[in-house]
């Protein structure tokens, strides 16, 4: 069995915005108690991430530690037309992840306890973020 | 045909932990030939990696990098409370991978040659960590 | 219904190599609509991006980030028979991705207008890469 669905996520700029409920309900509708779900971006500006879902300071030092480490505007880039924030929105891209592989159990997307889908919106402006979410199983 | 197999790893604090064995063995046990092996952690700080399998110093020189690009107890972080080396498990968790997806060919992972596949554990306490392994195929 | 391939790149040394063709063509031969298409790079210093495919100063931008990042001949390397840019491949390989995992719609990877798939060869050598291409859907 295969279901596939499309996510549309309005961001409101740079920041982390969680899934994990829009993908475990996608799940819920397959009808797919065991196999995988694959959660995929369609941009080269904002990716996914797999992280700790208790404490907001995780999401705060995770975006403070991308900012020391690819921060806007270097001038080592020359990509530079679409702001000073896009080609370091691409470099975060490439660092995290363009899709997440989540074995479904029972009717869900067998996460452990502390750890929640998101979403890295990496540009400073909103944006709508399309994905699609694929499970295959049984 | 589908195979799901869950596997507890005991580290012994921070380190890299070869799982080559573990999994090629659960994909034999699946009688899957031709397909693809998820392989998956449940955990936010520790992670996955493929890397080179025959010169013990390329694991040193990585574990090397990441203490030099992610220091435990960088002032920059805010979560603090589970310890020094806790945001940078997270951020190192982040960096690399928290799911691998291996082809199938005749019953075994299509590794390369110099290919291993490890758990690397990013806290300096040992931890039982838990991972879902599933063979989707025919 | 699965469906697997082999492809081989000759890389002429370091730099980005798009293959998102050699990927939709796989799909389309396999005659899988709907699915998922996982590309698997089966080498430690070689790996594989998606990324921004208008502007070719985003793999220029790319390469000059990780150059500054894992500098060839650092001497915080220790494994350095193979030369002082194996090591450097090996981390950036780690930094990135070995698989990709893309949603298949209407017959084709369902990529975004601005992505792209790539190969990025790390060593200064020419090399031939070889990678796995697996259609898994109906």
């Amino acid at each position: 069995m295969i279901s596939q669905h499309e996510l549309t996520i309005a961001t409101r700029g740079r920041g982390i915005y969680e899934l994990s409920a829009d993908v475990q309900q996608a799940v819920g509708h397959s009808g797919i108690t065991t196999g995988l779900c694959s959660v995929f971006i369609r941009h080269t500006s904002a990716s996914l991430m797999l992280c700790e879902n208790a404490d907001p300071d995780v999401m705060r030092d995770m975006e403070a530690f991308m900012a020391r480490q690819v921060p806007d505007g270097d001038p080592l880039f020359t990509h530079t037309a679409e702001g000073p924030d896009d080609m370091p929105a691409h470099v975060r891209s490439v660092l995290t992840q363009s899709d997440l592989n989540l074995p479904v159990q029972d009717g869900r997307c067998a996460l452990g306890t502390w750890q929640g889908i998101y979403l890295w919106e990496h540009r400073l402006a909103p944006h709508t973020r399309r994905l699609i979410v694929t499970i295959q199983g049984e």
